[in-house]
């Protein structure tokens, strides 16, 4: 089995950039730090090449035996993962969707991989972020989808656009806003439906929420105030297809 | 008006170890970070000292000025806050509660503020942490419930002796559960309720799941996997007592 000792070794250089956002979207690859994530990269077969401190855990023909401190330079936590993957973004594609979450402008790794977590686990078909939302191959993203984002199609597109296309394709799109909305208990539901969540500070786009069939908010009685990721949780709940009972 | 430039001064170095857990509890007090928590503290009252580069913004008798690093030196965050407040801790009474979250050694910061952020909008009464959740003045919780800490009684308990006094009260108390767990949409609901959410890892510890008065799943289409969070909103949504329409 191959091994590398020292973070001077050229590739090990050249992974370590896949830290930053611009050589991720130059080269098309990025990094998946710990064993959970690496298991579900490798399910779905995007992974180029293993390094870890205990390369027999894999069952995989492109495993390399480093140190800790090799992995480290690998790695924007400090959690003392011990393996850590290079994988290729792949670009997937979307098609005829029943079920899309729609996310204009998220700001926070946490929130946007939680999102991802949830439409996958209520069956949603898709995420689709605008341009402006943080970048996807971030490390807290990756985290927060717990390896969800490899199952779930997720795209970004310039969201006036994409939602025309939906609208056209008979997908009702509702905007969640706190003023002049339906409360959610009120809300059309339909068979191909989308949802759209917007920034944590400022929320959906006017232009967006114009564009929407719909504008939903969600009933409360304290606090006019949701994380976004959490009201996201309570619309997809409701809006999911088949529920296993 | 008062005024402090160096970080040397003594009154600062005191102030500052306040970031620590151990000097927070042997003093009662605590920091609270940013325009928005300090003006929440400021309403009910919990304030001592405020300092800030801007201290003309804020009406209350004891406002120190001062510059920006030694700001900094009170802070947790690299956000570039312009004003730090010296709180009180108050411990509040939880009398005869309708709606209790319960939350059993719930580890990370922003699952912790956001779970009370959330509790609060849904008008919940009161949330109850187990002696093993992460501490509730941490500077990451502060923020993530966005102010909600200041205005729903948030109390540290032995979760066991509590949850047997609640029932003692009349309060139906259910536990979220993956096993041998009703669907949400089947649960019994009560007058008074009380939800208790685990662990991130490991959920809600057996002792209490057998004490629970029944054990309730979130029922998912997909992938058998939801943020704590996000699981408690969409609980908490569905218990709410008075929906403002």
């Amino acid at each position: 089995m191959e091994r590398i000792d020292s973070t001077s070794n050229q590739r090990i250089k050249n992974w370590a950039k896949l830290l930053q956002k611009k050589e991720r979207d130059k080269t098309g690859l990025f990094l998946a730090e710990g064993d959970h994530l690496i298991e579900e990269a490798l399910k779905v077969g995007i992974v180029d090449v293993i390094l870890s401190e205990h390369p027999d855990q894999y069952r995989f023909d492109h495993v390399i035996e480093a140190p800790s401190h090799v992995i480290q330079k690998l790695c924007s936590s400090r959690s003392g993962t011990a393996s850590v993957a290079v994988c290729r973004m792949e670009e997937p594609s979307v098609l005829q969707p029943d079920r899309v979450l729609i996310l204009d402008g998220i700001q926070d790794p946490g929130n946007l991989g939680t999102l991802i977590r949830t439409a996958r686990s209520f069956g949603f078909d898709a995420v689709v972020t605008s341009e402006t939302s943080c970048d996807l191959y971030n490390e807290k993203v990756l985290r927060s989808t717990q390896g969800a984002v490899f199952q779930i199609p997720v795209v970004r597109r310039n969201l006036s656009d994409y939602v025309s296309s939906l609208q056209k394709q008979g997908v009702y799109v509702i905007a969640t806003t706190l003023a002049e909305a339906v409360p959610m208990k009120e809300m059309n539901v339909s068979d191909k439906m989308a949802v759209i969540l917007g920034n944590e500070g400022n929320g959906v786009s006017l232009e967006l929420q114009k564009q929407a069939d719909q504008r939903v908010r969600i009933e409360m009685s304290g606090f006019e105030s949701l994380n976004v990721a959490v009201a996201g949780g309570i619309l997809m709940y409701q809006l999911q297809k088949q529920v296993k009972i």
